[in-house]
């Protein structure tokens, strides 16, 4: 069996060490794996498959060559400067930030829904992660679009801190403890509000349309991935005081009309 | 200016306990505060103005003559089998439970929106408050129907513990103190699956077309109270871990086209 060469960059954050965990959970065929992130993680070791692997400084690499496939999760600033420094040195990378997902050049992938669409482009090498609220929307929604074809999308997401990084799931432990101890909770800094026995309708910046980016990138993810831009969407994105997982309550319109039994049928026999 | 006596049944509930306080905080023309809960609150005083209340035993008393006005907040089983004794005996009963909301006989009243309903019945005595998520969604939708006519509701709910009574808000408070203190969390009794750190789309129980009691009760009781059962509702209900307060994400059509500035407008002069 063919093994790779990977690297994860952004080794040491939340995403980038679930990557790692995952790579070993699921035996991926890994010749090598090379981690990759910020100065500040310099000296960091991260244990795989019994060994442990020294965590390599992003900015002080010259090449990249030799590696096969790169998972990025160190946000879209990096995504924008290294992604193409690793596609040219032959790597096909697998970008989770945003950075990429709307270039018309670049395929925007759900593996359940649209993996074709990574031959339909020049081959750039990189293929971009959606956003974690369009991607489990669009696994269940596809098999039903196929059926029915889905005309208009109202969600309503209940998103965990998790998404916006360690440092929003570390806020909400330090400010239920707070709590708990009869203490002052320490101000809102990674999230927009106080998180603990909250919910709060702001993820990401605010546009002039009054939407958010969070709710923009459901939007225009889902017709992309979907390969369809008359699907009509309306999003409302809501943080939540939960750590891992996020839900989202979708409505959806179809063409064609389906009972409810026809629904469970086709979302039992569909993948993921 | 006239005064009368109020009587609050389900007195020592977590709604009891704070209809007493806004009595007193809004002043209330209140000459004389009757209070009564179930036998197990036996002897339990409740301050207001100064003065303790004692709580009488609902099942142990025999009339309810002299009472003006009742206020209701003990459950649907009590209000349906006490409403009528109180009316009978010449108070106007205001019930917070779902017991008589959709009698066609029974006004179902929100100040803001239909406070014509009273008089359109013939006098049973009971006006009926309807569930705590339709209020604050008909608040809001009110004004815009007015102007532009509401066809359709897709609406998704955040809704705190206390919905669920004093019970479900010492439930999660005892989770999250045994997560601080690092023991197992205790299991869920009150609430269908363990709330801290989770959120639950289960409020009321499960009917025979896969909505919740909870949900449909914002279907009918929308419709009611905005006198137009031509317009459809769609609700998801979903138990937060938040203490107080409901949020919802409500997504509305129209008949006549409105821009985001004359909807804006619309709800910067309309009440609450």
């Amino acid at each position: 069996m063919k093994e790779y060469t990977v690297a994860v960059v952004g080794a040491t954050g939340a995403v980038g060490r679930m990557m790692i965990n995952v790579l070993e959970e699921r035996n991926f065929p890994v010749k090598e794996l090379r981690l990759f992130a910020s100065p500040k993680s310099k000296g960091i070791k991260i244990p795989f498959r019994g060994e442990e692997i020294n965590v390599e400084v992003l900015e002080e690499t010259k090449s990249f060559k030799g590696i096969d496939i790169a998972l990025f999760s160190a946000g879209a600033q990096r995504s924008l400067e290294y992604a193409p420094k690793f596609a040219n040195d032959g790597a096909v990378v697998i970008d989770n930030s945003s950075a990429w997902r709307m270039d018309p050049e670049v395929p925007l992938v759900v593996p359940e829904v649209n993996p074709h669409a990574i031959s339909k482009y020049k081959t750039e090498g990189i293929i971009a992660n959606p956003n974690c609220s369009t991607i489990q929307m669009v696994v269940a929604l596809k098999p039903i679009h196929e059926v029915a074809k889905i005309k208009r999308i109202v969600v309503s997401t209940y998103q965990s801190v998790s998404g916006a990084g360690q440092k929003a799931i570390d806020e909400l432990i330090s400010q239920i403890k707070a709590w708990c101890s009869g203490e002052p909770l320490p101000p809102a800094k990674h999230l927009p509000q106080t998180i603990a026995f909250n919910c709060i309708p702001h993820i990401d910046v605010f546009l002039p349309n009054r939407y958010t980016k969070e709710e923009m990138k459901m939007v225009e993810e889902t017709k992309k991935i979907m390969e369809d831009p008359s699907i009509r969407v309306t999003a409302t994105t809501v943080r939540v005081p939960v750590f891992y997982g996020h839900a989202e309550s979708v409505n959806v319109e179809t063409e064609k009309k389906l009972s409810v039994e026809e629904v469970i049928e086709i979302l039992r026999k569909a993948p993921g």
